[in-house]
């Protein structure tokens, strides 16, 4: 008899049976195949299609909405309306926006050099275009039952690149994670697609069998190091390795100017309070320490923090690792890197709550000990006399998804050096505002250098398709044979040609 | 005392010293803190300062070309002319090309999402740009010793990213790694580069030492997969994994039809002798294999290559270790691999010069054991029946840079499913032509799948440049703090502004 999976409501603690069970090898073997199929069938659809797909897979959401909220707000005790809510919003704007992309066509990178005399000989006709890489891996979030996990960014990037996918469901809300995919592929087979454009995995030890698989092409990850590192070291064993997009740990720094902190100190004390303790603290753009000055000004603003985060009651977190992680590290922030608990968190009476706590340290006392990432309501207020300090304190952050700083226009001067060195630890820098919210967009970029994230590509924003892509060149070819989007006289796309950039519809 | 660099002319195989000294570890280190320091000196430039580097760098090659040309003669055994010629041409056209794109900047993927109400609520304003990801290590190929060596793409595409550089000289051609760093070098601090921005370590162990420096962001690597593993075993222990951007082993499969074997087998046989013993069959896209149907035309097809094979001189190979691995990868191809050798290789009488081997099999017959890359010149003729054999033996063909089609256009509709099978397997595909010559252009693409290379990028073609940037994006940022680029009106650079993608100069 296999043991079916447990689900845990984080507001009581309460476990209760799915009756999900585990995959077994043979079955993530017969998903994988059927994905391998599927990929070949996708290719022999229109982009047009493809758009149509990710609509329809955003109407099947919608359209289980009630469901899909009630059900993961029973395992994450993140609140229906207007988190998850909202949440499910942004993954079905996120599944248009991309079809948007898709229809476009200015991500195929389609580029042509016509034959002919060059300074280095006669060069042949040679055609680039970005083309699908195969089926997709893609391991959820815990935070984001909808935006980050089954129905979310690397889903929608992947199948918007043209391949097939296979999700693992997540441990922490594997009934969310079915009822997600059921919506997604009860749509797609509406709509008419292969059997094997999407498909799902129960259970860690199917996820590893998957990542192992020779027939996938790519992983998209979101989750902690430990497991990142765990799945890398399967690919590293595999005979032919394969990409690996993981969105992994960001502790985000946030610095206030002194001009700031006397100008809006209250303001910014509201802005940061909120920001650092939404969803419970457990986003990956949480602003994790924050660089305030010494003096009055900044003062006011660390005192309307510690009252807020004391008058706070407690909020569930979404699993009791995550519970026991952030109780033991919130710890040792105190007794291994020297700082100054100004309120303390505490667990809550029921299930995983914990209230949100308030640390103080000197910039310059700043150590590894204390940046540690604490996945919950928990901050840093590290006070600095003067910009050297924060950098100094810097050195100590490990490089994170954002950085933000709050800064006066009288003080933009004084800052840009700051603002130039902070661009080598971040892949976001925000101004003036907090780093949560991440909005969906052409030119969004939601990654940076390790651990944030393992490579120079984003999760989230039109350009995450990219990870899920791989350029081809055909020389010569006879035009049959080339794709359409490649032939000559195609003008529905923008196109590179003999390096000068055309737009669609240009008749040059 | 310590030991000097050896050099080897391999016509002859006399070696002599170089005088050259192993760089020290502490030397490493200085190398890497003045890269670090270029970095910052080379941001403060704008693109077209950067673009006329690039033009000053081409000039300084050129200007010592016959001295380069000279001591690469000897150091490879290719021949000056018109091999090496064209080469140290390539290298200079490559700079000028890259200086090009540099000026014309659509490679900085410029993005603008203005503030304003977006389906999830009001949206700030994200600005998104590609920066340079740091200083670049480089470690260039024997068989190239300008074009993928010091002076060679992934130094061209590193610095026209806005990177400095430090290139490891390769052990098979010091001299001329020195001679070209120097005329580099000397270009550059003419042009009033930082001195940081290029370097060079001398010995295998500094290029260790190179490549675990926390200061070098990424890895350009042109070689063996058993060095580019010793490299990438050195990247997985770093703290902080850099990427590593390898171009490393390819057998090139190459499928003539009946069609074209009766139509034009003499053709195919001259273009086929000539591209797989090209640079003593030292090329990257050399077609290792060739699949030849069966009957009369191409039983032609296989005589002329052997009579040409049979009445060729000893070419020199570029170092010991390829000539040993070459003679016995050659002798295992027959006994491991059953392919009946129709022309052996026979060592010639100097250095290490070896003559042509050409081998036949069964396509059917094909395993693994047959299609392991021997680096020179020797082709392996696998006879097949139908495009199902061909498929079959194309399962024991490791992936590639490129595949070649030769096909008649009435056979097009035949080959038309095999050739979006061939997509899986390469990185560019040839039709009626010859995939060695690579043309540098804007719609080049020289990757593929490993282990051809390890990832889905190009190390030849404008698209290299990609490499070696990271994206940034910038949130409600005072216009002062932007890059020049990303500010409103600025309008010399294409950008997409709101989704919509504006030629520079656009006035929308």
């Amino acid at each position: 008899m296999t043991t079916t999976l447990p689900t845990t409501d984080p507001r009581s603690g309460t476990t209760r049976d799915t009756g999900i069970e585990p995959t077994s090898e043979a079955q993530v073997g017969e998903l994988t195949a059927a994905a391998a199929e599927a990929f070949s069938a996708l290719r022999a659809h229109p982009r047009s299609w493809r758009a149509g797909l990710l609509r329809a897979l955003a109407d099947g959401l919608e359209a289980r909405r009630a469901d899909l909220l009630s059900t993961a707000e029973a395992e994450t005790g993140l609140v229906a309306s207007p988190r998850l809510d909202g949440e499910l919003t942004r993954s079905a704007y996120q599944l248009r926006l991309f079809a948007e992309a898709v229809e476009e066509g200015g991500y195929l990178e389609a580029t042509i050099d016509s034959a002919g005399d060059t300074p280095m000989g006669p060069g042949p006709d040679v055609r680039r275009m970005l083309i699908p890489i195969g089926p997709v891996a893609v391991f959820g979030s815990s935070n984001f039952p909808f935006a980050f996990s089954v129905a979310g960014g690397d889903t929608a990037s992947a199948l918007a690149a043209g391949n097939p996918v296979i999700v693992k469901a997540h441990g922490s809300h594997p009934l969310t994670s079915r009822a997600s995919f059921e919506a997604l592929r009860d749509a797609a087979d509406a709509y008419g697609a292969p059997s094997g454009t999407i498909g799902i995995v129960y259970s860690q030890s199917a996820g590893a069998t998957l990542v192992a698989d020779p027939r996938v092409a790519a992983v998209g990850f979101t989750g902690s190091l430990s497991t990142g590192r765990i799945l890398l070291d399967i690919i590293e064993k595999r005979d032919r390795p394969i990409p690996f997009y993981g969105e992994l740990s960001s502790l985000n720094p946030l610095i206030v100017t002194p001009g700031a902190a006397a100008a809006r100190g209250a303001e910014i004390a509201e802005g940061l309070y909120a920001s650092f303790t939404a969803s419970t603290g457990q986003l990956c753009t949480k602003p994790g320490i924050a660089f305030l000055p010494r003096g009055a000004a900044a003062d006011e603003v660390v005192s309307a923090l510690v009252e807020r985060a004391r008058e706070a009651g407690a909020q569930p977190l979404l699993n009791s690792r995550i519970h026991e992680a952030f109780d033991d590290i919130a710890g040792r922030l105190v007794s291994d890197g020297h700082a100054r608990s100004l309120v303390a968190s505490r667990a809550g009476e029921d299930g995983f709550t914990v209230t949100p706590g308030v640390l103080e340290i000197d910039a310059r006392d700043m150590t590894a000990a204390v940046t540690e990432e604490a996945f919950g309501p928990l901050i840093v207020l590290a006070r600095y006399s003067d910009l050297d300090e924060v950098r100094t304190g810097l050195t100590a952050v490990p490089d994170s998804l954002t950085a933000t700083l709050h800064a006066e226009d009288s003080e933009l001067d004084d800052i840009a050096p700051l603002a130039t060195e902070l661009q080598d630890l971040v892949g976001r820098l925000v101004f003036n505002g907090y780093p949560t919210g991440v909005r969906v967009s052409w030119g969004q970029h939601h990654g940076g250098p390790w651990p944030a994230t393992n490579s120079a590509h984003t999760s989230v924003g039109i350009t995450a398709i990219r990870r899920f892509l791989r350029p081809i060149a055909w020389q010569s070819a006879p035009e049959a044979l080339l794709p359409k989007e490649l032939r000559d006289g195609f003008d529905a796309i923008p196109r590179r040609v003999d390096g000068v950039l055309r737009l669609a519809g240009s008749t040059r």
